[in-house]
């Protein structure tokens, strides 16, 4: 059975997405300054279709986390909201019609919809019974690899309290938000850490634990 | 002029002390573990005026950060309280007879007593006009080398709005509090930040920025 991963990027006061955030902009004033770093990758670039960028440690780091990547894990805001941001009709996404995911991609919300097959290998599930059964479904459909789970704070947070990560890398971006949307609420304080990488960069530091439950 | 200088352990989700912090034990439920990794030091040891202990890449960044302080500063809970922790009566704070100081260390408080000569070079002197006050005078007293601040949060923070922190150095702890005093409430987001360093231990990966004011 593979693993759920969690990888997030955070401001060094613990925001993962700015002040003011909207279905227009889920990631709140300034909070792209958080995935700054992470454009102008070439492993990113790669995997959306383009070429160039700086190969880095933080682009070693990032080709070789999605290497046993087997399905996605997301929440509806991640994947781009409800049943369209903008009125009532579903709607793709914000991912275009090529997503970088390239595997199953499963999408926690509350709002049921049929499987959603985009080009290069997405294909959206939208699960509408909480993260435990999306989780097991995402595992499932990893076939052995694992799942990587992005975001955004609220799925994290759900999955992170019920112990079903496995291992949480934050890229933390030498930045103040001052606020936002913290990653850490809700989480509580029952998960073992141990530490299990650490690679600086002067855009971001990569902090990797093995989480484990109920201590 | 010298530079301040704020170092803090922080747990990996963002808290300062533990939850339900009270005069007798103001670093909280659970706090005390954040500073776990410290006491097993030998340069933690020596400032204790204790033998042995462990000499690891934390023990080498500790060494060298104290050797151009020249002054301290820090707020009434941890100099020991207000007018006394359990009555009215002036107390010499949690430090004992000889504090591990061992240079002029300013108290931000709002009771106003005269300055407290302990043994080994720490004099306590007690300051109630405010942070940035105490500020001037510390680096006034530590005569061209550098005052290090060492929490707790409120002064922390007031500094850090205030601008004055020219170094900021973050001891992540791999622990979840889950709830507790928070370092990164009311500092606003005006702060620029560069990573000047980062050491990573089992017990603790340490991040060092340079801070300059409004970005």
């Amino acid at each position: 059975m593979g693993e759920l991963k969690f990888e997030i990027s955070i401001s060094l006061d613990g925001f993962v997405a700015g002040p003011n955030q909207s279905e227009e902009n889920p990631i709140g004033e300034g909070g792209m300054r958080l995935h700054d770093w992470v454009f102008k990758l070439r492993s990113w670039r790669h995997a959306h279709g383009r070429e160039g960028g700086e190969a880095n440690a933080s682009d070693e780091l990032i080709e070789k986390s999605l290497e046993n990547i087997g399905a996605h894990l997301m929440g509806r805001n991640m994947f781009g909201g409800g049943p369209g941001p903008w009125g009532e009709e579903p709607w793709d996404g914000w991912w275009g019609e090529e997503p970088p995911f390239h595997t199953p991609t499963f999408v926690v919300t509350h709002h049921q919809r049929p499987p959603l097959e985009l080009t290069g290998g997405t294909t959206f599930f939208f699960v509408t019974d909480g993260v435990e059964a999306a989780v097991a479904q995402a595992l499932e459909a990893a076939g052995g690899k694992d799942v990587k789970l992005g975001g955004g704070a609220n799925v994290a947070q759900q999955c992170l309290a019920a112990g079903l990560v496995d291992e949480l890398q934050l890229n933390v971006v030498p930045l103040l938000l001052g606020a936002g949307e913290r990653l850490f609420e809700n989480v509580g304080a029952n998960l073992g850490l141990e530490q299990t990488l650490c690679v600086a960069t002067p855009d971001v530091t990569h902090l990797r634990y093995r989480v484990s439950k109920g201590v």
